[in-house]
Order: C-alpha cells, then sequence, then structure tokens
C-alpha cells in the first residue's frame, strides 16, 4: 500500500494475494497455509491481511483461559459440539507456547478435538509464539481476522497457561471465559484471581465433582467483595462482573447455557454499538494489533544496514554499563526521525 | 540529560537524584521508595536510573522460575540463608502478577523469608506489573540496576508463573535457574520443557520425596535428546547445556551444591569477558530494556496533544475493520517522523 515496487510483481506479495482470495473462497488447505505465514509474520501474511481484514468484523471472538487442569479443552471441545448441533461454523485457536524440546503441540486433550476432522465446519489449529517475544496478541489477533474473514462466526481462542501474555491473549477476544476447577488449592485459588479481571464469564467447571458449588458460591462473593472494593478505591467502577455458571465439559452439564450466556454478551456488545465509550475492546485490540506491527517496524528501522552498527554500538554500551538505557533510548528515536 | 528544563529545577528529577543518592549510600527505605518508583514508572525513577545505571554491572542477577508448587520460594530462602553464612548481601526480588481483588503479593510461603526481617544484607521485595503490559521485562531489570548499584552482589530474581512473559523475565538474567518438584504430572512435565530452554541450571527440589532421582535422570535424557535434535536440525548448537541437580529448600539438602554451581556458571560468564559474541544475555537485557523505554517514548510520542487526535482515529478505523493495521502503523510511523 505504501511500498513502491521496482522491477516486477513481488512474490511473496503474489502468494499472499492469492492466499487471502482462497482463504475467502472456502478453502481449507489455503486457510492453514495462510495461518502458518501468520505465525511466521511472513510479508505473504501481510499482503494477505491488507485484503481480509477489512472483510473481518463479523466474528464473535471468545477467548477462553484458565489454570493448568481446569479442563479449557474438554470445555471447549463439549461448546464447538454444542454450536455445530444448531449448524453454526467453529474455529478454535490453541495458544501454545511450543518449544524446540517437545517439538510443538503439548495439548495432549486436544486429540478430542478430532472427533470433527471430516466436518469441514470446524476448524482447529494451534499457534505457537515461535520465539517473538511479546508478540504473541498480535499475531493471535491477525489469525483471528482470517478465520473471521474465511466466514467463521464463532473463534474461541484458547490459551494453555495462566501467566501474564496468557491473560493479555484472552483479554483481547470481545468475551473472555475463565475456566475454574472445583477444586484447586489455595495457591491457584489465589493465582485466579488475575484471570477473573479479564472475564466475562467464569465457568466452574467439573460440576460433576463434589465441593463446585461452594466454589461456584465462593468465586460469586469474591467478585461482590472485589466489586465493593472496586467502587470504594478506583476512579472509576470496575467495567465487568463476569457471570459465574457451573458446567461439565466432560459431561455436557450445563453447555448449552454457557453458550446462551457467550451469546447474550456478544448481542449486548452488538446492541452498544461502536459509538464513543462503547466496544473498548475492539479498541484496544486494534491497539495491540498496530502497535505490534509498529514496533516490528521499527525494530527493522534501527536494523537496517545504514543503521545497524551505530546501534550494536548503543546497546552494546548499555549493556556494558557505560550508557544510561534512557539516554540509549533517546539516540536511537532521534536515529528513528533522522531519515 | 536530552530535555530543557524552563523555570528552574524539575521536582521529580530532584527528587529521583536525592533517591539515587540515598539508595547508593545505603540507606534502605529509600531504595524500598526508588523501587515503588521503578513499578510506577515515574519521571523520579528516570532520573534515578541515569545516575545509577552506569554504578551498575557488577552483581550477579540469577532468574529462578518453574512451575507453581515447585517450591521456588523455599529453595530461594535456603539459597539466602546459604550466601549468608559466607556474609554475602543478597537481595531477592519476587515478579508477582497483582490484582486489586487480591489486593497485591500472593505468594504465601514468602512468609518464611521474614526470618531475615532484621537483616539489613538481605533486601526482599515484591514487584507488580501494574497493568504496565508486555513492560515487565523492562521494570525488572531497571529494579535489578537498583539492586546492584545499591551494593548486592547476589540478586535472585523470582516469578511466579510458568507464562511467556515471566519465562522471559527469568531469561534476563545471569543466570537462570529452573526449579522441578519430583512429582509433576504429564501436563506440567511438558510445560517445563518450554523452561528448560532459558535453563542454566535446572534443580530438582523436594529432593527427599520418593521419585527425584528417577526425575532427574529423565531431566538428563530429555535434555540429551534436546542437545542431539539441535545439532542435526538447527544452523547453530543450542547454546546452553543446563547442569541438573538435587536438592531440597525444606531440608537444605545439596543447597550448598547449588550455590557453588551459580558461582561457578557467573565466573564463566566472567572470564568469557565482554568482547564480541560473549554475554549475549547482557545484550539481550540491554537490548529488551532499551526497547520497552523507547517503546514508552514512542506510545507518549503518538499522544501528544497535538497527535492524540490523529491516533485516535486511526485506531478507531482498524477497530471498525475500515482501515487495515499494516496501514494504520504505516501512518503513525509516518506521524513520528513527521516533526
Amino acid at each position: 500500500m505504501t511500498e513502491a515496487e521496482p522491477g516486477g510483481p513481488d512474490p511473496a506479495r503474489t502468494r499472499g494475494e492469492d492466499l487471502a482470495e482462497r482463504t475467502r473462497g472456502g478453502e481449507r488447505r489455503a486457510l492453514a497455509r495462510l495461518l502458518t505465514e501468520v505465525e511466521d509474520r511472513s510479508r505473504a501474511a501481510e499482503s494477505a491481511l491488507r485484503i481480509l481484514y477489512p472483510l473481518a468484523g463479523a466474528a464473535h471472538l471468545v477467548g477462553v483461559t484458565g489454570a493448568p487442569g481446569a479442563g479449557k479443552s474438554t470445555l471447549v471441545a463439549a461448546l464447538v459440539g454444542e454450536a455445530r448441533k444448531a449448524g453454526r461454523a467453529v474455529a478454535v485457536l490453541a495458544i501454545d507456547p511450543s518449544s524446540p524440546i517437545t517439538g510443538g503441540a503439548i495439548l495432549g486433550d486436544r486429540v478430542r478435538m478430532q472427533a470433527y476432522a471430516g466436518d469441514s465446519d470446524v476448524f482447529i489449529r494451534s499457534m505457537a509464539s515461535r520465539g517473538h517475544v511479546g508478540g504473541l496478541a498480535t499475531s493471535t489477533v491477525a489469525a483471528a481476522a482470517v478465520l473471521d474473514a474465511a466466514g467463521f462466526p464463532l473463534v474461541f481462542i484458547e490459551t494453555v497457561g495462566t501467566g501474564q501474555s496468557e491473560v493479555e491473549v484472552a483479554a483481547i477476544a470481545d468475551t473472555t471465559l475463565v475456566v475454574q476447577a472445583p477444586e484447586m488449592g489455595d495457591e491457584v485459588q489465589a493465582i485466579k484471581a488475575g484471570l477473573l479481571e479479564v472475564a466475562d464469564i467464569v465457568v466452574v467447571n467439573k460440576a460433576d465433582r463434589p465441593g463446585a458449588d461452594r466454589a461456584a458460591s465462593h468465586l460469586r462473593s469474591m467478585l461482590t467483595v472485589g466489586a465493593q472494593h472496586d467502587r470504594a478505591m478506583c476512579d472509576r467502577p470496575r467495567p465487568k462482573r463476569p457471570e459465574v455458571l457451573l458446567a461439565s465439559g466432560a459431561t455436557g452439564q450445563g453447555i448449552p447455557e454457557v453458550l446462551a450466556s457467550l451469546d447474550r454478551h456478544e448481542a449486548k456488545r452488538r446492541a452498544a454499538g461502536s459509538g464513543e465509550g462503547a466496544d473498548g475492546t475492539r479498541l484496544a485490540r486494534a491497539e495491540a494489533q498496530v502497535w505490534g506491527i509498529l514496533s516490528e517496524r521499527l525494530r527493522g528501522r534501527v536494523r537496517e544496514p545504514e543503521r545497524a552498527t551505530e546501534t550494536e554500538a548503543i546497546l552494546r554500551a548499555v549493556a556494558d554499563h557505560e550508557l544510561d538505557p534512557y539516554a540509549a533510548a533517546d539516540r536511537l528515536l532521534e536515529a528513528f526521525t533522522r531519515r
């Protein structure tokens, strides 16, 4: 859009445009291939996204997070089944911190999803961070936009861990569902509090197990106390007051209610419109995505051949404690604007 | 350093300089106050760091990470005790994803550290992310530099979770110690693989429990397979081949050996010098820190009054899928350079 192209068409760009076209046309292999390009942050992905992004915006993006062992994958599989009963197409993005040692996917129970292997209206995909530090949110938003433009009206974004970046990834969804097992220990109970801040809906999973009702009441009272605390202590009231539901991914108990709650949350968002103040999540998502791209562009710029030596020398001086990092940042900022 | 000061001294700057001076002088209250300023990323913190950063570089920064329940805090407490026996001053930075609901620290067993409450050569501090998304590494490096300049030769940086950002924080240390309990389940076993990539030393903690020896052998064989895989598949060999040690934070078993291993790792790093190729961690740390500051500066710049309206409109257009995020990034990049 902004770059000149000396000497004929750019092959990466052509490939991206081709993948975008075929993805829009419903070709699942092209979709899979394009998501790999998105993961790799290739130039083909960029040219495809420039076409597909304006076509996206219709899908409901549901973030699913929670401590390991809470039963997220089982719950998502059950929700996919429930949506399929109503004929809805569904995509699942499983955010997966891959490892060169294990060689990739660590989610053993993703296997349950294989029930949908022959169903072209269900698309399941693991996304790895591939060492793009801090940029997982950018890739995830891009992948969700691709699935959205490919015609999936419902996209689950499932994260593995409960670290800061996983919480961020879950929080870029339209609706964030936090999954909680009833018998978690104290430490995890506490960690959960970090998750509750981003939750629109909390599901106490494994509702058939003893203690599930008590866990749900405990959560509801924690959330009430939290809201009171916020009203008393904070400048502005807490925007979210999550609903707490009991369900079981394994037995199917409560699953229609969870899907109905997701749909209600989305309907409310849409009714609020896109005016000033409304829909802060979509604005935050846009910002995260644009900022991720911008950071990459800027990193690229200081690494350009004519600046790389200067940049390297500045960073080396900071590493050797000869230059303070603020002065270094100011020098690099000056190098950006000098062009 | 680069900003002009119209109309007399800047109070934030004066406060920062004062805190830096008193921190260097060994005043623990000033140190604690300065770390709060660092957490808040205040302008006082910036002016203090501009003074202290060049005085830092002597400390050995040890990152400690591992799954919840692996016994990180107990192990760190034992290592602090061991270092104190030799008369060494020690600081501990506990990286803590705080929550408005729980109101802060979630590490119950941090209480064990209170044994050192009267010892001015032990300094323990929790650091919260305070919603500075993606910038925890920047704050942590800055806090570590403050402790370094305050004269602590050994600084432990302990993280809570096993998410991507926690792994990143651990990886910015000179030496990264990964703590593993012997009886973890399969899922955690696999997640651990993400941690092994950043490990210099792996401690199988709770060595008195059954299965500890087997867990250590299993880890050693995984690491051997990993190294073989890397040699076969990767362009360059895996830089790290972590040592695996058995210890118990609770009983003290193996603790002197872990401290000795940390010291050996640091001695090796220092012997390698700061020449080309050596000491990549310190360079990576400098880069993370400078990049964090630079990102804040740039975010600040697009939010400046004369640009805020334009920035807001661009982000809103992306949120509404009227503009693709790459085009948006290019427009904002143009706005930076126009000045």
